[in-house]
C-alpha cells in the first residue's frame, strides 16, 4: 500500500541550498547575447552590488565572486588573516569545522570553541577561550549552522568578543542565514559576512558574496591571493567591473531575485522564515517527531530527529523514491539520524505542506505508528493550525 | 545614411568568451529541482567528467571547478608550484601576463620569455632562457593568446623544454584554444591543461576545467589551498562528488554541450574552426584590412588591425550601437588598435557573415574607402568564396 510511485509525481527538493529558484530568474540567462565588458553589463553588475548592500547592512558594496560559498569563506580567511595569527573559531557542526579547516590550512593559531551538535554556542562556552587568548586577530562563526539546524546567537557573542578585544575582526558565515534571520553588519558590529547565491537569494549555485566593514577593508592582510583578491575586486566592482569573467547568467538572474527581495522587503522576508519554520516545528509532535536543535532552532531549516530505531537513510530513500521529495539528511556522524527540512529562500506554506505530507507518507510506509491510520495528516493539520495562530 | 539603428535589430556578440550557447544548454537549468548530493547528480557530474577527458586527451578525468578560467589558472599554479620554484613563463600578451602575475604572487622565481604582441613565441626566443635556467619546475604558456589572436606553437616549444629539462612540468592555458586547435595531453606531452566553460564549450561562464598528467598528479606541491585543492576534488569527482557545491545549472548545461561536441567529433570541430577563421582572414584584404598576427594566427579569433588613422574605439561603438554587433577590441596598449572577431565555439558561417557585414557597414559609416560604394559587401563575398575554395 502506497509503495508504488504514483504517476505524474514530480521531483521537488527541500534543501538548504540549492533552494527554489523563481522562474523569472531561471529565464533571465536565456538571453545569452550579453558581453561582460560593456557599459550595459557594468550597469547591471553595479545595480546588483548596490541592491545587495542593504541586505548585508554595510557601508560599501559587497564583492561578488564566481565560486561556491566555500570560495567566499576562503576569500574571508585569506584576505583577513596572516600566517600565525591567533584566531577564535566556533565549531558547532560541519560548517564550523570548515572554518577550522580553513584556519588550519592557512596557518592560523586557532583557539577552538567546540559546541555540541544541536546546541548553539553560549557566552559561558566562549568565556574561557577569551580568557586564555592573547590578542586574537579574528573571530569566526556561523550565523546558522546548516548541518544541525541551529542558529548561533551571533550578535551577542560578537559583542562579548569585542568587549574584551575591540580590535578583533568578527567574521560571520551567513551563507544559509541571510534572509532567514535578522542581520545587519553595522548594527551587529560584524566585520565580514559571507553568503552565497543558492541560499536565501533563491538562485542557482555559483556566486558568493563577501561584505566587509570599513575597518576590515582598512586592515587587509598580505598573503598570496589572486582569484580571491577582495581589494582588486572591490575597486573594479565599484564601477561594475569584475576582475575575472563573471558567471554572466547568474548575474542576470541575481538582478531578478534581488528585485523580488526588495519588493517583499527584508524584514518581511525574515518574518516569513520565522513563521514557516515556527509552524514546521509546531507540526513535529503531531507526527511523533522531535526537533534536533536543543536551543536556538534555525528559521532557515528544521533538523528533525529520525524516530529511535528507524533507519533514517531508508526513510529518506522512501520519501524520495516513492514521493519524489528530496530532503537532505545528516552529514558525517549525523548520517541517518536527522532529516533537514529547509524553508530557506523563496518558499511558501504550500511548499511545506507538500514536504510535510511526504514525510508523513514516508513515516507511514516505514511503519511509524504516529503517522498511520487516523493519525496520517496530523502533521499537515498541525502545521496549518500553527500558521493560523 | 545608415546612421540610424534599423528597427528589429537584435544584439549579437562575437567575443572569444562568452561564446554562443546552444538553446538546449540554456534550457537545461530550467529544471531547478536538482540536488547535488544525490546519486542522479553524481551520475550526471561523472558523465561530464568522462566526456571531458578525451577532449583533453589525458589519463584521468579533468577536475571541474566552479570559478572563471582564471580560477583554473590559479589552481594550476598553487597545486603545481611551491614558493621559490624556478619557472619559465611565456608572455605574449594579456594572458601571458596573467601567468606572470600568478607566478610572482605565488613567490616563484620567474624566467620570462617576452614575446612581441602579434607574434608567436619561437624556439629562438626560448633557447637563451633555457640556457640560463637551473632546474625549472614548470613551463607556463598559452595555447592561444586571446589578447592578440596568436596561437603559440605549444607542442613544439614543450618538446624543446622537455628535451633539456625532462622533469619540467608543461602547463598550458588552453582556455580559448580547446576545440579550436588540435590538442592532446598524452600526444603533446602536456602536464596540465586549463580550460573554461564559456569558450569552445559554448556554455555560460562559471566553470573551469583542469586536467593533469599522471606525473603532475604524482608531484603536487604543498601550499595552503582549499577551494582549489585539486587532489581533494579529483578524489570526490571520480565518484561524481565535487568537494563544494557545484554550479548545478552549468553542470546540467555542460552535459548538453559535451554531447554536441562528441556528436560532431573533436576533429571536425577543430576543422570547422580552421575553415571559418581561415575564411575570415581571407576576407580582410577585400575590406582593406590587415591581420594583426604576424605569425601563427589563431583559429579561435581573428585580431584585425583598425585602419591607420581610424579611431578603433569609435568604430567598435558604431558597429555595436547602429548594428547591434559587439566585437571586443584590444586591451591595454592595444585599445582602439584592433578588433577581435571570434569564431570560437558553436559558431557557423552565417554567424560570421552577420559579423563581417556589420564590420563593413561600420567601416562605411566611418568613411573607410574600401568599404563604401561598390566595394560594400566585398568582405562578405570574399569570405563566402574562401569557404568555397
Amino acid at each position: 500500500m502506497g509503495h508504488q510511485r504514483e504517476p505524474f509525481i514530480q521531483s521537488r527538493i527541500f534543501s538548504p541550498g540549492p533552494t527554489p529558484i523563481p522562474l523569472e530568474a531561471r529565464l533571465a540567462p536565456l538571453d545569452s547575447e550579453v558581453y561582460h565588458r560593456t557599459d550595459d553589463f557594468y550597469d547591471l553588475h553595479l545595480k546588483c552590488s548596490e541592491m545587495l548592500q542593504p541586505i548585508f547592512g554595510c557601508n560599501r558594496i559587497p564583492v561578488i565572486l564566481t565560486c561556491s560559498g566555500t570560495g567566499g569563506l576562503e576569500a574571508a580567511m585569506c584576505n583577513l588573516t596572516a600566517p600565525g595569527d591567533e584566531v577564535i573559531v566556533v565549531n558547532g557542526g560541519k560548517f564550523g569545522e570548515r572554518w577550522e579547516e580553513l584556519a588550519t590550512r592557512y596557518g592560523c593559531d586557532t583557539r577552538l570553541v567546540k559546541v555540541a551538535p544541536g546546541e548553539a554556542a553560549t557566552a559561558k562556552e566562549l568565556e574561557p577561550v577569551l580568557v586564555t587568548c592573547g590578542s586574537p586577530r579574528a573571530f569566526f562563526i556561523q550565523a546558522n549552522e546548516t548541518s544541525t539546524g541551529v542558529r548561533h546567537p551571533v550578535a551577542e557573542l560578537a559583542a562579548q568578543v569585542r568587549a574584551k578585544f575591540p580590535g578583533c575582526l568578527i567574521i560571520v558565515d551567513a551563507i544559509s542565514s541571510l534572509g532567514a534571520h535578522p542581520l545587519n553588519m553595522n548594527i551587529d558590529g560584524f566585520d565580514c559576512v559571507v553568503s552565497a547565491s543558492q541560499k536565501g537569494f533563491g538562485l542557482n549555485p555559483g556566486l558568493a558574496f563577501v561584505a566587509l566593514s570599513d575597518r576590515a577593508w582598512d586592515s587587509l592582510s598580505s598573503r598570496p591571493r589572486f582569484y580571491f583578491d577582495l581589494a582588486k575586486e572591490f575597486k573594479g566592482q565599484s564601477k561594475g567591473r569584475s576582475a575575472w569573467t563573471p558567471a554572466i547568467g547568474l548575474i542576470q538572474g541575481l538582478l531578478v531575485v534581488l528585485q523580488k527581495i526588495h519588493a517583499v522587503g527584508l524584514d518581511a522576508m525574515v518574518r516569513n522564515h520565522e513563521q514557516l519554520a515556527g509552524a514546521v516545528r509546531a507540526s513535529l509532535p503531531a507526527m511523533g517527531l522531535e526537533l534536533f536543535a536543543r536551543t536556538h532552532p534555525s528559521n532557515a531549516l528544521t533538523a528533525i530527529r529520525v524516530p529511535t530505531g528507524m533507519d533514517g537513510t531508508k526513510l529518506q530513500a522512501v520519501i524520495r523514491d516513492r514521493y519524489g521529495v528530496t530532503i537532505p539528511g545528516g552529514q558525517d556522524e549525523l548520517k541517518g539520524k536527522i532529516l533537514r527540512l529547509s524553508n530557506l529562500g523563496f518558499v511558501n506554506r504550500f511548499d511545506l505542506i507538500h514536504a510535510i505530507s511526504a514525510i508523513e507518507f514516508g513515516l507511514r510506509d516505514m511503519g511509524h505508528k504516529a503517522s498511520s491510520g487516523a493519525s496520517l495528516g496530523s502533521g499537515v493539520k498541525a502545521f496549518m493550525q500553527a500558521l493560523d495562530s
